[in-house]
């Protein structure tokens, strides 16, 4: 028999997305609970994840309604944790070979320190977009030629890059983002047409072309709030430009 | 036939000393390379590391003297991707279960981001001891009553965090700092004493007494050269004190 599933995820979520799209491609049968984040139910922390955070995991114990927990299921947190216990329970989504499961860890290491969070110095702080072609160029440099981040099998560091690849994407094709206005379709202009970065491209179209990614990115809902969230920035980025 | 696995080192780096742990721990065969990193070898970044960075390990290829690695050798890097491949390559290290081994991985993520980070803002930029306090009590509501980091058995979790706690009691011990001369022994003993920290002491001390762990920490070396290290930051520290 197998053990029950339970994600405690957010469609806002980035991180909650890679665990996500990990279990859809790992085609183990779980259920999805959405945890509101601006209005977090209150046995969310006591009783699935102290940190009060998605994504989170309820495994085993006794089949409970998602929203009524039961203190014998096991509980485990943390995307890049739960990406591996994907792998392991399906083993699915992770080479067998130990220099190859390397490689899976190494990019998902790699991206998460400099990739990521220059995106969000682009996007949260308006910094300049060199940065953010910096990152896809090192994303390029850890890419093979052709198929995903480890060869042509999808795995866990597929699943770790892509949500951000999405959020980046639907930032800057909408211009949204803490920078001055329509410098997001500029950029945007440039990462879909210089030849520099069609390795990146051709990486993300195989991405975003898998049921994975198109049942687990809501673009209509996450462009609402990404606009609802990045307006406030570009307007205080631009007021303290203007006091210097 | 077992391939060769040749791990590059540096006697001073934390991140070296866990995968030299946990090779010591694995009973695999390694050669053991030092690495000075104050005066790097030319052929150090372009055969085995582009990061320039220690740990890094080459593995299979011919059997070359570790000075002169084969382009046919695999080579990794980052710590904790090293880990992980230690216990792939050696099936120890990391329990089966998978539940088990996502508590492993979320120990090593917690004590990544929260107790590591704090003693570091204590022992080099000499904030309050607090932090420190914090660290440790954190680190004692993530172990099990007795045993180690995961349960009974020593696992890459135990790994990860010895070389950081060797560190931290050597640098207080022998008033090493950023904080004023005579905090760190006051600091040492608080938590030689107090019975809030009891747990976090059977811990070290478990950890200490491991062949593992012995074999991998040169305490004199690392006296002289922590000694080096903290002296101007405990300058510079009193000199922007005197001058507020
Ligand atoms: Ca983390």
């Amino acid at each position: 028999m197998t053990e029950q599933l339970t994600l405690y995820s957010a469609k806002v979520c980035p991180y909650a997305q890679r665990v996500e799209i990990a279990l859809q491609e790992s085609k183990l049968d779980f259920t999805r609970f959405e945890v509101d984040l601006q209005n977090k139910p209150e046995w969310y922390a006591p009783k699935v994840n102290p940190a009060s955070k998605v994504p989170a995991v309820s495994y085993g114990g006794p089949k409970v309604s998602a929203d009524q927990p039961s203190p014998e299921s096991q509980k485990i947190a943390e995307s890049l944790v739960l990406l591996e216990f994907v792998a392991d329970l399906s083993g699915k989504l992770l080479p067998k070979d130990p220099v190859q499961r390397a490689r899976v860890r190494f990019f998902i290491d790699a991206i998460s320190n400099s990739v990521v969070p220059l995106f969000y110095s682009v996007a949260v702080r308006g910094e300049s977009p060199e940065k953010l072609y910096k990152g896809l160029e090192t994303l390029q440099s850890l890419l093979p030629a052709e198929g995903f981040a480890a060869g042509p099998e999808f795995t866990i560091a597929d699943a770790a890059i892509a949500p951000f690849l999405g959020r980046f994407d639907l930032v800057l094709k909408n211009d949204l983002g803490a920078y001055e206005e329509g410098e997001g379709v500029k950029v945007y202009e440039v990462v879909q047409t210089d030849p520099k970065f069609s390795r990146y491209r051709k990486y993300f179209a195989d991405l975003k072309s898998r049921d994975s990614f198109k049942k687990t990115f809501d673009e209509n809902y996450l462009k609402t709030v990404s606009a609802a969230r990045f307006a406030p920035l570009r307007a205080e980025k631009k007021a303290s430009k203007g006091s210097l």
